[in-house]
């Protein structure tokens, strides 16, 4: 995931560990809402990790079973990544269910929005492989957040019922946070400062709906110029 | 879409109508619903247009509208295949739901459909775009025919009421007939006669299971030792 630097900036929780425990971090990501996890339902997962020649093979023998099924991959940035903005796009999502919108819109708002989680990776954290948004991590969690995940219902019910994000996730997520809104803010802050808001539309509504600056109808008035129709 | 040869085999529609009128022929493919799509609500689309050069602003600009965007891409053979796969994909996410099983088991299924699909188009059409699989008519029409279209209800029934296809398709379908299992069945012809039905187990097992030759519960169990996983 992400972590807010102090002085305005993001650091992947990954690289913040490793530098306080001083150990190799790899990251686990992938399509596993908890409750089926548990339920031992078939599911697939990636693990990220920077030295897969070395320690691939241990990770993968470590978690691999029947029914959770492993792929390693050397790009851990463009893992942990993913499984921090999934949560952003999947905000989006919720406000088109909210909104009542169909299928064909809260798809274009997930396209859109993992365009944008493929060209934030790229401007931020070069060098990623575009094969990893294929894994686990990428467009499957991606889905599985903007159909069964927390943020995308808060962010519905947060549209439905007209009360701020805090009381809707008191009301809904049992202590639990969504990690939606303050990743966006993180997000849009970085972008912001960079100059780069205007290429991420998905990412900048999100937070401006979120901190009350734009009304979630505006969604997709955003969207109608996106640099991908250009 | 796909039609099947008399010799066996599979030939584009496009090439089919391209032969038959002798003129070019264009695609246009995405996450199109079409209630949704006559309700006007936001949604992309994807032109397969070999001529990009030449007649690509002027597909864009017959189509393109505030609530219907376009993108125009020269990769037409993917655009089209990927029509005519995603219904194979979508009947496999249908079972799933019949069986009970969730979002993340489903996102599995959904990605290695898709991992088949880029498969199927390289093997047999080379020359494709990787891009092409993130535009409207690659993930996003993927995910709204896998949780909105007709092909996945019509399985998801077929599980769960335990008549056949055909009952299943008059009763739900009103006249229309659903295009994933059909396609299944060419597809797995196709790759049977190559030898190669055992590197597509999601489609392999839609046929299958279609037939009445394998119980949809066997699905997963097909997934299992999944190509990607190796």
């Amino acid at each position: 995931g992400l972590s807010m630097e102090k002085l305005g900036g993001l650091k992947l929780i990954s690289e913040e560990i490793k530098d306080i425990l001083k150990i190799e971090v790899s990251v686990l990501m992938g399509a596993n809402l908890a409750p089926e996890v548990a339920n031992d339902n078939f599911c697939e997962a990636t693990i990220g990790c920077k030295r897969k020649a070395q320690d691939g093979a241990l990770l993968k023998k470590l978690f691999h079973t029947e029914n959770f099924r492993i792929n390693v991959v050397e790009d851990a940035h463009t893992v942990e990544l993913c499984g921090a903005l999934k949560n952003v796009v999947a905000c989006a999502a919720g406000f088109t269910d909210g909104l009542g919108y169909g299928d064909n819109t809260k798809a274009a708002v997930i396209r859109l929005g993992l365009m944008e989680m493929r060209k934030f990776v790229d401007v931020y954290y070069s060098g990623s492989n575009l094969q990893t948004f294929f894994e686990s991590c990428g467009i499957a969690d991606l889905i599985t957040t903007c159909y069964g995940g927390r943020n995308r219902k808060v962010c519905e019910a947060f549209v439905k019922s007209g009360k701020t994000l805090e009381e809707v996730e008191k009301e809904l997520l049992n202590g639990q946070s969504a990690q939606g809104p303050p990743t966006a803010k993180e997000v849009y802050l970085m972008n912001k400062k960079s100059g780069k808001d205007d290429q991420f539309p998905v990412f900048t509504a999100v937070h401006l709906i979120c901190a009350g600056e734009m009304k979630p109808a505006q969604l997709v008035d955003c969207l109608r110029n996106h640099p991908e129709h250009l």
